[in-house]
């Protein structure tokens, strides 16, 4: 049995974090969420834990080996996969959040979060099915005709037709502008497609009797680059008058992708061959509905990171509590066992911290972004809507790149904390490195986001979105400068935050000048920007904290675990952010200077 | 074709490192060492260079994907291994530092460690097999009779044989006092031993007539822990009177691991059953005798993390090169075609730059270790001798543990340039991730070495192996006070060698007081000292670098890129020195407060 096995939903850490860190009781006060209660919100979560625990988690080490095979074009999913997807359709996890009108359950957004976490911890490869089609729900939702809406949402919330995302081909991921499949219109008010489409997650599987393909690609009389892309929906069955899956379309999986991890997962290559398919949106307006589906997806990308984050963390302190080897350095702790748990090391137990200390804040930070994407929807005062907005679109980057790299590094010091064992397919900690190393690369490389975040995010509206962050954090620091329970944070965090002001004005100013300077700084920006985050949202946890164990209320263990979770994070990750100041900073002269010939000149 | 085939072994920077950084024509003034000129050694880095890329490197992605397999008790390596092992075999790389006494060439010890490199770099499931013997040698070398050498290591160095460590078993690696192999006196000399060893690389296959087992057991009447420890030595075929395999001994191949990584070695679990062996040096020594062994095999795992480190970089900038994706953002470069290459991205340029310094960096770091450990044996001094060894002990932990980490960064930072083509097994990157994670943890977790180097190497003899680099780096920072060549980078190094400086002088007097101090200290201390040290030798080189330059010496654009490296490790990757001194500074009460229901409470 993997390690892996014993995960346990983090549901009470959830609770914390949407009732006490925040007030995630005001959703129910928005229009439309009036059930949204915070009982019902814990229930709910609460049964979605024990749902993805038993039917998800037993099938993730048995779908990475088996994976996912292709023959005479059809793509068969691992044993177990079509089973515990129609049990995942039935529950209702497929329309956790979409519109009533289509047949959706219509709760906040907030929820599918916090549900989204739990699958990806318990099957990362199976939860990408349900994730695809969720995003091309979004993208019809807000971009397609009345009549695609009627005809397409119905079967994606019922989960019995999936979606995919097509954009990358051979020669284009990062830049879509350069895109060759072609859309020629038939007259009919119906497109031809041809091309060619790769990495294409969930492109042809046997979980859904339709998939629904949503294609970038290019009408004859395009304008060149991103200026000239279109967005096409083509279903693989051509739905029938009664809207039943009919004829067979031009689109074939020609070949799966052998890749490093999310084996469950089938990654295709599709050929599109004078396929039938319909735009959605307007003619060479593509690219921007697809980057609605494309920033739901950066944000649920974040969420697999802080997935994997957790139950590398859960399973490596499983294994540390239980592994004896040597002695405590402070003197023998259990000296009537050969050797003490692992557990008592610093060293052990410093990788687990970092674990925690990036899960917990990252929970956080998801639930905050979570709430505003909510809030952005449904609040009365647009003004209000406008600023949530606003928010969600500033840290989207900075919870895809920061939370997939910490997933990655989580499931790498999970490996380290069970030596060996870590390194043996068996024990099932190896998978999490490989399924969550996935989540750095898709959606935008983390690079990608960095200059996003940097070159895009920082300036629009001149720095509208960047008060939304700014303005809280300055607040805060403001109003704890002489709160005593605060002062063993706040000086630490007004540093951080000092610099991640200085690094702001100093890439906005050399950016002008020079958007190299930009580029150059992105990666250690957002770094700097992600630990900053993270320490105002430590700060208050702990303050929440202290102020529950001064009322006596709840679980003390569980209040003096974060705060000594905060101070793990202030003392021993924070200072990072120092150094990801002064490498920004330096600028980017050394990074440029070197021509092409130096790079190679060694070998 | 992998993106990796486009290696060539890095000699001109070997040269460099040799013969510019270092001097190493010191060699061939050792006697015994008379042939090593500095040609000599250039050309066998050359032959050894073409050797490795036309005869391992092809067999590298198809032995990860074939594996080894295990069939009746027989491993079977994967097609081709046997083939390549025979050859390089007749071309002596088995027996290239081996005393000529026992038939190897006798060549120093840092042209052993290049070839490894470029062994790792081409092939580092391959180059286990022999470098397991290599292992198997020394020990035996240094700690057997004079019959047991006369009969085993003429048929290591020929290759006709093969070598492994047993050392772990289910319930320990680390901790090796818990270990139950048995070994009982037979009466004849010979001893009976029983158990079961786990994790033995090259523990079994077929590309050798016979295989030489160094196993850890304990007698029936050992003391307990680790001073009960001896070493045997159990061949597969006991020898027989013409030093040819004769009987099959019992030891027995079990099972072969399903692991992440290295799968054209063989990581076998052994069971010996009656197995008849004879020890090595004294009873209850062989803690001593292993680690020996340990010590050669920590070095060499360091060289495995720079091998994989190697190949990353050169792979990563291939594809970098020629991968055509978005414009610069300083206007574009290439009018002529649709994009520009990914290099003109300040954020790709930042990983490759990472990837070259800590290589070119940490060959530097080799080579400094190899020829000291050359010195170390071979230098006329004694004291001189002992110098050179205890610089050896010091620094064995740091290349260990350092350069580990940076071939696994170096690896995903290989990924991360290649975007989703990264991910995909056929590229050949994602295998560079899987092997090389498991350097990071083999012949002692990175969290032991810094144990080692922080609990062990600081205090020992008082400070003496210490001083074998602050004397060097202190001289060398005062003499270079005002060097205007070195002035962009003396007070740089100054500060960092001044966090190490006080970082070691507070765990030496709080670890006084309480180790558990040291352990909470001992990752970050080790990669202060890490950055450190490569700091001292990127500002060498860049002077080295500048004199050249200045008297029109070699390759001008070889120099530059030296120098331009040197300015962007000192700008871009020295700055986390101060962030590590921090967190050292913090102590170990964040880590230690937890209890053991703090960290699983939020679940």
């Amino acid at each position: 049995m993997p390690i892996t096995d014993a995960y346990n939903a983090p549901v009470k850490d959830m609770k914390f974090v949407l009732h006490e860190l925040w007030d995630a009781s005001e959703l129910s006060t928005y229009e439309g969420y009036e059930d949204a209660s915070p009982d019902l919100i814990d229930a709910m979560l609460e049964e979605a834990g024990k749902f993805m625990k038993n039917e998800l988690l037993p099938l993730n080490q048995s779908g990475d080996r088996e994976g996912c095979t292709l023959e005479n074009g059809v793509v068969r999913t691992p044993k177990g996969f079509k089973e515990a997807y129609d049990k995942y359709c039935e529950n209702g996890f497929t329309a956790l959040s979409t519109d009533p009108k289509y047949g959706g359950t219509g709760l906040p957004h907030t929820v599918e979060f916090m549900v989204q976490e739990m699958v990806v911890s318990t099957n990362m490869a199976f939860g990408m099915y349900p994730g695809l089609s969720h995003g091309c729900y979004n993208a019809i939702y807000l971009h397609g005709s009345e009549a695609q809406k009627d005809q397409y949402l119905p079967k994606l919330n019922t989960g019995e037709w999936s979606g995919t995302m097509c954009l990358t081909e051979p020669h284009c991921g990062t830049d879509l502008g350069l895109i060759k499949t072609k859309a020629e219109p038939m007259g009919d008010g119906s497109f031809s497609l041809n091309g060619q489409k790769i990495f294409i997650s969930a492109g042809e599987h046997d979980l859904t009797e339709n998939i629904v393909h949503l294609v970038l690609a290019k009408l004859p009389d395009a304008p060149e680059g991103v200026k000239g892309i279109s967005l096409f929906l083509v279903p693989k069955f051509i739905p029938n008058e009664n809207n039943e899956p009919g004829q067979r379309n031009g689109v074939r999986c020609n070949a799966i992708e052998e890749k490093m991890g999310i084996h469950g997962n089938a990654t295709c290559q599709l050929f599109f061959d004078g396929a039938v398919g319909w735009m959605v949106g307007q003619p060479n307006k593509g690219l921007a509905a697809m980057f609605t589906m494309m920033n739901a997806a950066r944000l649920g990308v974040g969420m697999q990171g802080l997935g994997i984050g957790e139950i590398a963390f859960q399973s490596a302190f499983d294994y540390a509590k239980d592994r004896g080897q040597g002695r405590s350095l402070a003197g023998t702790q259990s000296p009537d066992k050969p050797a003490d748990s692992i557990l008592v090391h610093p060293d052990v137990r410093r990788m687990l911290l970092r674990m925690k200390a990036n899960n917990e804040g990252g929970r956080a930070m998801a639930a905050w972004i979570a709430l505003n994407i909510d809030k952005s929807l449904k609040h009365a005062d647009p003004e209000v809507r406008e600023q949530a907005d606003d928010f969600v679109q500033l840290m989207t980057p900075i919870i895809k790149s920061y939370m997939t790299d910490a997933g990655s590094e989580a499931a790498n010091l999970g490996v380290q904390t069970m030596g060996g064992h870590g390194y043996i397919e068996e024990w099932g900690m190896e998978q999490l490195v490989r399924d969550a190393r996935i989540a750095q690369i898709y959606e935008g490389t983390n690079g990608i986001q960095a200059l996003d975040l940097a070159g895009r995010k920082l300036g629009a509206h001149y720095g509208r979105y960047l008060r939304t962050f700014f303005h809280p954090v300055s607040t805060f620091i403001e109003e704890n400068a002489m709160n005593p329970d605060a002062s063993e944070f706040v000086g630490d965090l007004a540093k951080s935050f000092g610099w991640l002001q200085q690094a702001t004005g100093q890439i906005a100013q050399s950016g002008l000048k020079d958007p190299e300077e930009v580029g150059a700084a992105s990666s250690d920006y957002l770094r700097l920007f992600a630990l900053t985050t993270l320490a105002y949202l430590w700060c208050q946890m702990a303050l929440k904290a202290k102020a529950a164990l001064k009322e006596g209320r709840g679980d003390a263990a569980f209040y003096e675990a974060k705060i000594n979770t905060a101070r793990f994070f202030y003392k021993r990750m924070l200072p990072e952010a120092q150094a990801m100041f002064k490498m920004i900073g330096a600028g980017k002269d050394t990074i440029m200077a070197m021509d092409e010939d130096g790079f190679s000149i060694a070998a």
